[in-house]
């Protein structure tokens, strides 16, 4: 992409309404811009960003067999009646009239129109075990929408829902999402801790939150300092195999991690204490296991292998996918703006041209882009007729992770220079070279 | 995809509710399930074919130069008070209090949003031309939602908008998207014919919509049968060149063809009679110019050359994502079921396995399956434990464009049955021709 065909409507002022630094960012660098309070529109650059995690997020859940669905916004309040939830939830439910005065409401998740699916189309153990989910738009009416994308009303979330025959093969797909998140998280270059937690409007008898450490965190953790040495990495998982990811389950939550919420004094006594962290962090995603509670009110059963009618198991399980853009913002920025991961970053790499209008600079850029992109890298040029210091300041703020450098005193010696935004490192390279090192740091990503 | 492994919830018997066969053979083949009159769910397989469909938008807006973003679906009534819409929309506006008892509605289009962005961070004609689009979630409150999600609530559409300093640089903007439109469609293996049309609530000088012929449409059409000659294939076209584009205009709309709303009989008498057609069609998008209408309202102003504010010059552009599936399989499918152009297909074949359990049949089935996928093909493989005439009566119904069967007695002579689900030919060839031949359909697609 060419920035002057681009639209990226940078802030030069701080906005003031945004209290922490990730909501700063994204509308500094022109990510999001508010529509309502706690509503927000998606600039292109920021709709990129959500498009990255959308597809890690559907690549690790098709991984382990999960089927891709989409359900709609708008539900009836019938299916809700059912159970008993629409009385229940409250004022953070979205109630609306359609023109026929019918009661309808905007989902804030979607148990009740999962399990009617599934109740009208399943009706014998053979067609078990079953996880579907959708990565679809939420409102959840909050009195006090802040922070921006992190707690706002409309937002873009990841809900799957598994139906399984017993508890324990329900617990094995529990174990399967755990085992989701934690690659999906790590290849957003998030550390996203598995803690117990409190089951909320949902219910569950088993239930864990993913929290990203971050001092503007809504929760208040505590955690054995032993849990932030675990990577997940790119272990080959076989799904099918319940073992595997039940050592995957023990070992990522076998040691003390917890939120406010569920937090024993008692218990976090036993870790030793020069492992004893609290710290804040931002909830990003949360798995429950919640048994028969919604097969049982809605009638959602199979045959079972005795042939007798059996109430199905479920769970399910969700990511914040438009808060991750938070959550990533306020675990990678410095002073100067937001710096991407490799995995999720909206352009692999910014093209700066020191002295747009010089023919052989100019010229220098144009080739290099063509040459990125021919790599199958999508970069972003920044061809404005800007000074150096604006546009080093632009691709600071917009973070992303490698810049190339063109000027005519470089190209005299047959250099660019690629600098990383995360250390500020440069070296001077040749074109083909700086090429090649992109190539090979997006490989595999 | 293993169907053992997949939720594909085809049904036996026809549904009474559906009164089109788009609508039929989309709920028999499992790929919606209603949730609420109008409101849809989408099944894996249905979901499938509308990312696919997405995909091919994106695809063809990004080559015009078109930027992705994404407007929230709950939007506030005040911004739809400036352009005059609040009141003037009718019913068919879903309309909300949200807790706070502000008015919000859920968007129908997002004129006045797109607009507001516009006026709050473009300030200067060299900012222009802009064209953004997105592909979202709208609701449409209709007195009788009917026919699936051919006339749904909600629904998926792409809307674009395009923002231009004069009315000449507009009309280009609205060529450009005739452009990216009939190449859109017919990549969908629709032929949709722009159309002159009535502007409607969005308000408009100029506008066409595009109709794919049918049976079954809404409207009655009128045209020149010469028109249905034209096809747009695979020109490459620079969507900078203002007369290229408008050479494409000229060429797809200079003969008769109009809607019942704009239709003249006057002038359809002009065209020779032995030409003259009268039709049923399916309207799937429209384009728009309509001027400073929007802009006036709301302030949108840019700093011209001539150091004074002009209001831009804008346009809007939209297809109906979900409606397509509507579309696609009244304009393709046959007694049996659908038949997907391989442009959309959820999956690019079947594999029909005549002797689960057999070891030898089962092995050259896996091979087969793990070929294709090798070969960047996305295969479904049925490897239930079903008779044949099972098998293939699903395979017709859902419509994959080609079968690959599979039996002891063809693995006798090294061949499977390669099968053209349009035609119902079929050809024996080798497991490796079989990849390679489907391979050649997909190149390019």
């Amino acid at each position: 992409m060419r920035m002057s065909r681009y639209f990226l409507p940078v802030l030069k002022e701080t906005p003031r309404e945004a209290q922490i630094v990730s909501h700063r960012l994204m509308l500094q660098a022109g990510l999001i811009k508010q529509a309502s309070a706690g509503i927000y529109s998606w600039l292109p650059m920021g709709y990129k960003v959500l498009e990255r995690l959308s597809r890690i997020v559907h690549e690790e859940q098709a991984r382990a067999g999960h089927l891709a669905m989409l359900m709609p916004t708008i539900q009836s309040a019938d299916l809700w009646r059912e159970s008993g939830r629409y009385d229940a939830y409250g004022d953070e439910m979205l109630r609306i009239k359609d023109r026929g005065g019918r009661e309808m409401l905007f989902t804030p998740t979607a148990e009740e129109l999962v399990t009617d699916i599934f109740r009208s189309h399943v009706s014998s153990y053979k067609d078990l075990p079953l996880t579907l989910y959708q990565i679809q738009w939420k409102f959840r009416d909050e009195t006090r929408p802040r922070f921006g994308v992190m707690r706002g009303r409309e937002f873009l979330m990841k809900d799957g829902y598994n139906f399984d025959l017993t508890a324990e093969d329900a617990l094995h797909s529990y174990n399967r999402h755990l085992v989701t998140y934690l690659r999906t998280y790590e290849r957003m270059g998030l550390q996203a801790i598995p803690m117990r937690a409190d089951s909320g409007p949902i219910g569950g008898e088993d239930t864990h939150e993913f929290l990203v450490l971050a001092e503007t965190g809504e929760s208040e953790v505590f955690y054995d300092s032993e849990i932030t040495d675990l990577t997940f990495g790119d272990r080959d998982i076989d799904f099918d195999d319940k073992a595997a990811c039940a050592a995957v389950l023990a070992e990522f939550t076998s040691r003390y991690a917890r939120t406010d919420e569920t937090h024993d004094e008692a218990v976090f006594a036993e870790v030793p204490e020069a492992r004893r962290r609290t710290a804040r962090g931002i909830e990003v995603g949360q798995i429950f296991y919640f048994g028969t509670k919604y097969s049982d009110a809605m009638g959602a059963t199979v045959q079972g292998p005795d042939g007798k009618p059996t109430a199905v198991h479920m769970g399910s399980h969700g990511i914040g996918v438009s808060r991750l853009l938070g959550a990533i913002i306020e675990a990678h920025h410095d002073g100067k703006g937001i710096i991407w991961p490799e995995g999720v970053t909206p352009f692999h790499a910014g093209i700066v041209n020191l002295r747009q209008g010089d023919a052989e600079t100019d010229a220098a850029c144009e080739d290099l882009y063509a040459q990125l992109r021919k790599a199958g890298l999508d970069p972003l040029y920044d061809d404005r007729d800007e000074r150096a210091g604006a546009k080093f300041g632009t691709m600071d703020l917009i973070g992303l992770p490698w810049r190339i450098t063109v000027g005519p005193r470089g190209l005299k010696s047959g250099v660019v220079e690629l600098t990383s935004r995360r250390t500020g490192e440069s070296v001077e390279v040749s074109p083909a070279d700086a090429v090649a090192r992109l190539v090979a740091v997006y490989d595999g990503i």
